[in-house]
């Protein structure tokens, strides 16, 4: 088989080894690869969305600022400096032709890039479309822009609280409802509940008494990663915090009020973060590969089922477990070890030496519980507490890739231990443009003597706009699907003079006060437009003006 | 004047000292005022638009990465614990009833306080509106979030060039166009050049030598604000470093492919950060006080002429400066002492003493030049190079307010100095909703076959359509004010079938293609008026068809 690799060589044509994903699976696989692409054994090209690979296991503790947002992530150039790293979107992958269609951000074209063997290392996505309002109101938690959003938000919450004098507003400010009781779920709940704790101490009307952290799970035990025991050990320590748990709880949907669960309990908050609704990546949709869930089939050496030179590793695969029968669990130590045994059969196949089975067994598993705890089972023990906490951190520190990373966040824990978390909020987004937001029956988009700041149009439902008399509100008239409101107040600059109120469950489209004069001004078509929604609606109130008199 | 102060205090009114504005005039009133908020003196109240203030002279240093983001800003809460802190706008003062009315964030409602004394520090406000498009490409440098998205924006530039293979697109990628030789605009410039030339060598087809790094400056010598000689010597240093320094160049506008001079020389650029535009906070109009080009006349104990107990300091002051005559420049410096002596000046008031007269005489003054220089004329001596900017930095550190802050960037100066700068890109900005574009005339909006995800409204201007036939293109329809183009192709997810093309100057109001297509399906009013725009350019397109038969 060596004859195979040198005839390649004499052609001068080397393998181009691609690999999708900047995530565990993608850059553990290009590091592994990278000795051969140096070596000019062959082409390595990583395609990643991020230029930078994020350190997951360190992604909750941006919430609290016990590491700098930044020294979680790491460029992938700086990485592997032998693979040619491609920041763009993969739009789809042609096997028969065995090219890769990519665009880079703000490119209005396509991209064609050619592979003799393809890794795939996509991970999953989410999928939220089933819980209503949930896109619109709730917070995801997988990127850095995730948590450092959270992290802004959780202070918006206090800032608001300290100047809340009703008391309703102040408790829904203070609850704080986190979807999802895997791993993800239980590492940002004790993050949520540590940072709130410690940074409160700089509010004066906010009492850590007040928090309401809850943690929703739809079974009845969290942690459906871990052993029982360990689960149940965790649960115990949580509640012990301070954390509600709610076990046998869905979420059912979210609006801007609320989290409501499927026994149509609604929980008043502001913040809502959702670790629920993994779904495949729809660009293995399109694969004419065996899927299983939506993740490819792939054989004990990590080659997909019904694929030519196609590989899959992380959690966009199904790889079957050698050692312990079943399937390999979606986590990071997993996908480091599959991208590992992949790229390694890459070669070989390359090089027409055997492939080999993969074969892991996790040495160990980590919560950490927030407020210098964890719990652990590893190398065979389980503990809590202070230790197994401080082997959490070493475990990963080693791990962190680059020497420059470790430092910077050894430094930012050592600093952590000595002064309290920070309490800055950066407000990187430019509010603009358009939103949406779902409303449940009852809630209200205004009422009547807000400030006018936005324009709304219906996308779903119905909503009803109020006239107030002696004290008592009554519906004057009902907007349904593309019918607009707010535009009159902005157009005189005067605030709402009556109150809008969901009358069902409703989506509304939401454009800025200025974006909306500005089309409004200038667009004749929609000036023209919307004279007339202004003059119906003139109409309708003195109709029933009217009528009442 | 002791017995005012004893009646005041007996009747158990405390009088309310309100600072507006958490820069640096705001936070060291605050501090100065601390004391006596401490021992119940006085009631402090600090209104500021951020929860955090920004150590303004290490925010250059963001762009490089020296400094990490969040270290540049502290808490202010942390700053001055015994004020009352509020995070919101400042909407309007009466000095009649001796209000402030005040605006949370995402409150519909406003505040009120009541003040005994009033101290003004809201800085200046950016007007770029006589510079048609500079508000909507290019970038301004005043806040964290600025800084950091110029950071992204840079990295962006790298990535894009190094995929680039058009040379014209390569050198505008690479093309970065500063507006204002002021100390901002000198500062700015030195950091992007520096960053740039040390984070290239991680791109492989990104070479130093491509960089144009423009300082435009509109009158004959940078740095106004400094003495002749030093400023002729930053010059210098900056020209050796590789800048362009184009002096009598003023910008007149900008496009997202250019920066448009005054006389009408095109810079083709996707980077062009405006330090000019300084102009008055709209809050001091309406105000019955004496202003002089916006900013408020004060007396040299810096009390409002025209006002009762009014106080102003920073840029929002016109400060007679006692010991050379004239005015006082509008440095953070100078912000600083002023701050110190209008608090002195209001508690001798409440208190019945003298009130003193502000004099304070610069004693330095640094340009830090990037790459471990800079140029200082401090305590008489003038110097450049290495030991100026050891000078610089050592002086700024120990302004820097909490022991904490000064560690942490004490370590990001230590590993800055071992690592190469980061290049991590953070994407923190969701892409959606509406935004607006410039285009000068002949600029393409899109071109045939390219990616339709967008959906385009003229606000101001004209655009045309155009055809290619033979390889020449020719004009088929012409688009006014309030026409709609790029609907085609989203309701058939085709690229699109045409180009267009600015016509004249033009200003575009953009909507991405989702929230076109949500408004499109569900408002039946929105959706018949596009049925017949569409209905009347499938007529225009077929009578220009018939014609040219």
């Amino acid at each position: 088989m060596f004859s195979r690799f040198r005839r390649a060589e004499r052609k001068g044509s080397v393998p181009s080894v691609v690999v999708l994903g900047g995530g565990y699976g993608g850059v553990y696989a290009a590091l592994e690869l990278q000795g051969a692409a140096k070596r000019g054994e062959i082409k390595l090209t990583l395609i990643s969305r991020e230029n930078f690979f994020l350190f997951q296991p360190m992604l909750a503790e941006v919430i609290s600022g016990s590491i700098s947002p930044l020294n979680v992530v790491s460029p992938i150039r700086r990485i592997v400096p032998h693979a040619q790293v491609h920041q763009a979107e993969v739009e789809s992958v042609d096997t028969g032709s065995r090219t890769v269609a990519i665009r880079y951000p703000g490119h209005a074209r396509l991209t064609t890039i050619s592979y003799d063997h393809l890794i795939f290392a996509v991970g999953s996505a989410t999928n939220l479309s089933q819980f209503p309002g949930v896109e619109e109101h709730g917070m995801s938690f997988k990127t850095l822009g995730d948590a450092f959003r959270l992290r802004n938000h959780l202070i918006s919450m206090l800032e608001a609280a300290n100047v809340e004098d009703d008391p309703f507003y102040k408790m829904q400010a203070l609850t704080f409802v986190i979807a999802g009781g895997g791993y993800t779920g239980v590492e940002v709940t004790s993050e949520i509940n540590e940072f709130l704790r410690v940074a409160s101490r700089s509010y004066r009307n906010v009492n850590p008494e007040d928090f309401r952290v809850i943690l929703l799970h739809r079974s009845g035990r969290i942690l459906p990663e871990l052993g029982e025991k360990l689960a149940n050990l965790s649960h115990r320590l949580l509640e012990r915090r301070g954390i509600y748990i709610r076990l046998h709880a869905e979420l059912k949907g979210a609006t801007g009020q609320s989290a409501l669960l499927a026994d149509e309990v609604y929980i008043p908050t502001k913040t809502l973060v959702a670790t629920i609704g993994a779904s495949p990546n729809p660009i293995l949709a399109d694969l004419p590969c065996e899927t299983e869930r939506g993740r490819l089939v792939v054989d004990e050496t990590l080659a997909v089922k019904g694929g030519e030179n196609l590989w899959a590793v992380g959690d966009c695969a199904l790889v079957p477990d050698v050692l312990r029968g079943g399937f390999c669990p979606p986590t990071a130590q997993f996908a480091l070890r599959e991208a590992k045994s992949a790229a390694q059969n890459v070669l070989a196949t390359i090089r027409g030496t055997p492939t080999k089975h993969f074969r892991y067994k996790s040495r160990g598993v980590f919560v950490p519980l927030g407020g210098f705890a964890a719990a652990t089972e590893a190398f065979g023990l389980e503990m809590s507490g202070f230790l197994a906490w401080w082997l959490y951190r070493t475990f990963y520190l080693l791990q962190l890739p680059r020497l420059e990373r470790k430092l910077r966040v050894v430094t930012d824990w050592t600093l952590d231990l000595i002064f309290p978390p920070d309490i800055v909020k950066v407000d990187i987004e430019r509010p603009r443009g358009t939103s949406r937001r779902h409303y449940e029956a009852g809630e209200y988009i205004y009422r009547k003597g807000d400030i006018a700041y936005e324009f709304y149009v219906v996308l779903t439902g119905e909503v009803e706009v109020l006239r107030e008399e002696d004290g008592r509100e009554s519906g004057v008239a009902k907007l349904g699907v593309g019918e607009y409101f707010g535009e009159m107040s902005l157009l005189n600059s005067a605030p709402h003079a009556s109150s809008v109120r969901a009358k069902t469950s409703a989506q509304i489209l939401v454009m800025t006060g200025e974006d909306f004069l500005a089309l409004a001004s200038s667009s004749s078509l929609f000036g023209d437009m919307l004279r007339e929604v202004v003059e119906r609606r003139v109409t309708i109130n003195a109709a029933n003006q009217s009528k009442e008199r």
